[in-house]
């Protein structure tokens, strides 16, 4: 262990007062830690380098939003919200609410000028308070932009006509779609990653306080553990299928190829200009019949995957990061990844090349009402333009990956705009509204 | 930070063989923490103490189950199952499996003989997988049995005529009460706890697919925040009003409390030979109005819990671990803490000395389709006896507690005997077979 993480980071402020206050976060964890009391939150907190007391945040201001190549955190809260006013000027209110409570909470600061507990005794409090006392936990909150806030019904809104970018396409339908309309689409979508659930459950929760009279929650969606990789400091995680998942996974460090597949803009096909740093979000539920998965063989689960289950190595041999041969054959004569493998109708090279950053999680809501757990992966994924980058893949999924035929089943859909990032003063998707 | 603290941990095997295999777990993480690599997980094992290596494993066996005085870990997947066999010899066959893959699983091994890869490769693994590389997480499996283990349609299951106890009774309705069927009762109620919600959700998982074609899941429900300390080396979290939880909850060091009001078995009302050790759970799924809370002053908050938001006082005074005066008035007269007040009804003054051992979670779920988020606190209480320790109270609140009238909703609800803990050798709830 390196000798400078050991020692204590220095006080510092954050959820305005309650650390002086309670004993707890950073300062207290390090006396926790020496009271032997090891929790997680004392451990994340204990860690965080002394000259970086900022261990645990993510700058919220920058070219591109946070969210996207940030290193994928442990946890998802992603909401989907219904804009309600007609008003151009409330929507713009609303925005640069959102994004000053964005930023605050960013960086383990509390909603409003008061916070939970510091306001008038008279009035609501300006933060919900349950994050009094946890780290900014990494917190990232990334905004997108459906096709309903540029125009619903046929008429356009905000005064947005002509706004709305090409690639922000209606998604065809794809064979097997179950969608569910209350948790499909949405005017503005928000995806707010942490370290802790708690940290981005606040998060939506006081957008949600914020936009109230303006904007509803249309859907929410909790996941649990990342499904991809964004950093090649980040080991791969695995799906609930058990295997590996996003091995092939653009990464934060791939700069080229994120401008190549990722980031939108003049330039390119989807080539509005307010889009300069900007990326298309899509957002599945996809639903994974585990039940019948965990009755089937070894063989054919790696099969169906093309990789193995320990080390995710494609079946044509070498180790996880290894390139799939995809002509290389068996003894028998067969592709030792299969025509149907779900690593060869993924790849790039069956795909035109295409790539696309994918930052998932897996889920798990309940039950299905038919003696199975209601769970699988909530697939999200940023692209430079869906109609190259998402439709031309799932549409060859949905009709030849046998996955996909037979474990999965997609229950929700969304396809957003993602504005590029914020400066100092600024507010998310300004450049929409100039 | 203690320097024993800082030395690597022993490698020590867990999850069979996957993690010399690929390189994480506790000795891949000390050298990504030595690489800057601060992932949570790799943090929580590197700060293992050298001379534990079972730092991050709770002990399965013992004269009480794990999962009650636990001190609470981070997240919950609790789970129902209705047993489909009526044949006696399956049920135990799968109470004998049951336990011993929540022991291997306790322990961070994979189940089953030869676990997610090590298997025949024309047979189903005996592992889901995807807790592969990850640690134990604090794992602890809390079974529990409900009144449809015993009896359903009047008719007593599995030779277990008169074999029920009279506590395990029929909840009457609380006034109200909003329940859904299907979020409520089940023959055998699961609680998976672990700091990592993969490890738990993995856990249920596996049972539910060891107890194929024997039993169904009925209903399952993922937790976030712990909304409860039960242990006097935890801090005291908070509740998704934005107020701490359960300060005044009975902890692991209480150990002539539990006695008195935990613990069941001979002696006691709920005197079963076969329920010494065991105890009592309260399932209840609490919905928080949370977006008319937000829009209550911080006074009405406070008057409503019966603390300050800040610090968890009580509003007659003191610090959070000062005892309630519930006569200490005001200059108006009128008592500091109000006759309507959450703290003074769920008081152990004014019910009968009766206290519980909570351990619930922060839920949300999705949205409840008319623009609200739909979240709550997952209530989870062992008692010795809910006829003296849980109904007495539920009902006074139900009818009194202005904070249960006007923002909670009850909306699932389950009772559960909990079996004593398991010796080596031995399974779940033996002693009922006997």
């Amino acid at each position: 262990m390196d000798p400078a993480q050991s020692e204590a980071p220095a006080p510092r402020m954050s959820r305005r007062g309650l650390l002086a206050l309670a004993g707890v976060g950073s300062a207290g964890a390090v006396a926790g830690l020496a009271a032997g009391l090891l929790t997680q939150d004392a451990l994340a907190a204990a860690a965080t380098p002394a000259d970086a007391g900022t261990g645990d945040v993510v700058p919220f201001h920058g070219p591109t939003q946070a969210g996207i190549t940030t290193a994928a955190q442990d946890r998802l809260h992603m909401a989907a919200f219904d804009v309600t006013t007609e008003d151009r000027a409330a929507l713009i209110r609303l925005l640069k609410d959102w994004t000053a409570a964005a930023e605050a909470m960013s960086q383990g600061r509390e909603t409003g000028a008061t916070g939970a507990v510091d306001g008038p005794y008279d009035a609501p409090p300006e933060d919900t308070g349950e994050a009094l006392g946890l780290s900014a936990g990494k917190l990232t909150v990334t905004f997108a932009f459906g096709a309903g806030l540029f125009e619903k019904d046929g008429k356009a809104r905000f005064g947005l006509e002509g706004r709305r970018p090409d690639a922000l396409i209606d998604l065809p339908h794809f064979p097997g779609d179950d969608l569910q309309a209350n948790r499909s689409g949405g005017d503005i979508i928000v995806q707010a990653c942490a370290d802790d659930p708690q940290v981005a459950v606040h998060a939506i929760r006081n957008l949600a306080r914020i936009g109230f009279g303006k904007a509803r929650v249309r859907w929410s969606q909790l996941g649990f553990g990342r499904t991809s990789s964004t950093s090649r400091n980040q080991q791969t995680p695995r799906n609930l299928f058990g295997f590996k998942d996003g091995t092939n996974n653009l990464k934060a460090e791939d700069t080229d190829l994120l401008n190549e597949h990722v980031w939108a803009g003049p330039g390119t096909r989807s080539g509005e200009a307010w889009m300069q740093g900007g990326s298309y979000l899509v957002a599945r539920r996809i639903r994974m019949h585990i039940e019948i998965w965990d009755r089937t063989s070894l063989r054919e689960q790696e099969g169906l995957i093309g990789r193995t289950k320990s080390e995710g190595s494609p079946l044509s041999g070498g180790k996880e990061f290894t390139s799939p041969d995809f002509s290389l054959k068996g003894k028998d004569g067969e592709p030792l990844i299969g025509m149907d493998a779900h690593v060869r109708l993924a790849h790039a090279d069956q795909n035109d090349g295409v790539r696309m950053l994918r930052r998932g999680y897996n889920y798990t809501d309940g039950s299905d009402g038919l003696g199975h757990l209601d769970a699988g992966l909530f697939f999200i994924a940023f692209v430079k333009d869906p109609r190259t980058h998402y439709v031309p893949m799932q549409m060859a999924m949905a009709k030849q990956d046998t996955l996909a035929l037979e474990y999965l089943k997609h229950t929700s859909s969304a396809l957003a705009a993602v504005p590029p990032g914020v400066q100092p003063g600024g507010f998310i998707g300004e450049g929409l509204f100039r």
